[in-house]
């Protein structure tokens, strides 16, 4: 997906905010913004979100020079997404479908974000995500995909999300190889992460390299990419990867919820919309 | 009030907003964020925000060439709010504190704003106002003032929100200077728009000279400036004369909703709150 209009003053929200959380002082977040504001000029509408998304988290990094600003707050998230691992368990088990109630949970992880301009209440988005209709749903198509794919991607988005993706993949019931970010960006998943949520107990966690939130093709590492060509199913949660992925001739099947006005633009859907769809041009 | 970190973010979404209300393509869109964006750096943390609105309106006029890009809809808010005239002084006349009513009306006619991010709707905006609690509600100062004083400013926000002034203007009875921008800035109420707004009919209408999105002393007309510091009551309509004048020791009484979290926070109170404040330095 490429930048549009409305992406620019976002990213001013985006790093105030991340700065914020990153607990850096006033004057740092006035050294962020004067940085992110003077980069818009230079900035192309062509790129993808994401990866302009990568040059404000490099930013954070040089100005705090922390690595990972967010550690603490991912530890927590997972540390409470594995407390709910129980009575997720119990609603895949007591479901009608239960692949199509994991994929709901799956997206349900998706409102742990810090990325996007939104606060959260877990328990609540689970329940209410559970009987939300889809706005897009190619689960047909899902279910025959995963009937005979033997190569599945599947795209991780935040940490604490993770354990919700763990649910998922317990419930495809094939080997699955769980992709990482390269580094530390927000709240994104990382192999730390990964391994913290228990993903290693279900699938191979392999890192694409990403230098932005979202695995835009241009900033993974291109071994990876090489390989993620060769699948035969890519699972992708989350707007990071769907803004990064959306244009590329990939066997995706896109998992999010819609935060934001710009990509429920972009879907032709509403704002708060779930989604389970498979990539148009391929 | 000086401009918090959380300004700057909304300055880049006011100039889309701005920039879109005025008609601009978005290349020339992109052109105005550029400019706001690198213009970030340099902008004093202790300038009003209406200061930064005052360079961001100028540079679409620069980009567009249009000196009231907002011409077309401060008419038709105008038009709406006349029409709304006789219904709004039938409450006045049904009211058991006509004087209150009118307060509360000025201030339901403060939602008519395009310079904030947010939609409004009129007659529902009237009904809840009239009924809500004041979070501020230096009333009895105001009506022991109006009783003494001899030269009331009444300074104008937004064009159509003029019509609501003139209603409580007409409760006021005594002579009264309507103050207006002295230049087209977003939709902000002009000589113009006053005299549509028939504010001729009960006020001397007066140009601050002010450039600026607010009535911010160091952009205004400083014969005008002179003359406004003789005043014994000054009533100031909106956040923009808040944000400009919230310093100055002025016999000021604020009427404004709120309408952002960054005023909220200024004034104690939250968003959405209904606001009758006396300046406190003064």
């Amino acid at each position: 997906m490429k930048t549009y209009l409305d992406c620019i003053p976002c990213f001013m929200t985006q790093a105030l905010r991340a700065g914020r959380s990153a607990g850096l002082e006033d004057k740092q977040i006035k050294t962020l913004l004067d940085e992110v504001g003077a980069m818009i000029r230079d900035l192309p509408m062509e790129n993808t979100p994401p990866e302009t998304g990568a040059v404000i988290y490099q930013k954070i990094r040089e100005i705090t020079g922390i690595d990972d600003p967010f550690k603490k707050i991912k530890e927590k998230n997972t540390r409470e997404a594995l407390d709910l691992y129980p009575y997720l368990k119990e609603e895949v088990r007591n479901a009608k479908d239960p692949l199509l109630t994991a994929i709901r949970l799956a997206i349900a992880g998706n409102v742990i974000d810090f990325g996007v301009n939104r606060t959260f209440d877990l328990k609540k988005d689970i329940k209410q995500i559970l009987k939300q209709d889809f706005s897009i749903f190619d689960y047909a198509a899902f279910r025959s995909r995963l009937e005979t794919a033997k190569n599945i991607y599947f795209l991780g988005d935040n940490a604490g999300e993770a354990v919700f993706d763990r649910i998922l993949i317990e419930e495809i019931r094939k080997p699955v190889i769980f992709v990482v970010r390269g580094i530390p960006l927000i709240n994104d998943v990382t192999y730390k992460d990964a391994i913290m949520a228990g993903l290693d107990k279900v699938a191979e966690i392999v890192s694409s390299g990403s230098t932005a939130p979202g695995n835009v093709p241009a900033l993974c590492d291109p071994g990876f990419m090489k390989r993620l060509r060769r699948a035969d199913m890519i699972i992708s949660k989350g707007q990071g990867n769907y803004e990064g992925l959306s244009e590329e001739p990939l066997p995706v099947f896109f998992l999010l919820k819609v935060k934001c006005q710009v990509i429920a633009r972009d879907l032709g859907v509403t704002e708060d919309s779930i989604i389970l769809k498979q990539q148009k041009n391929h």
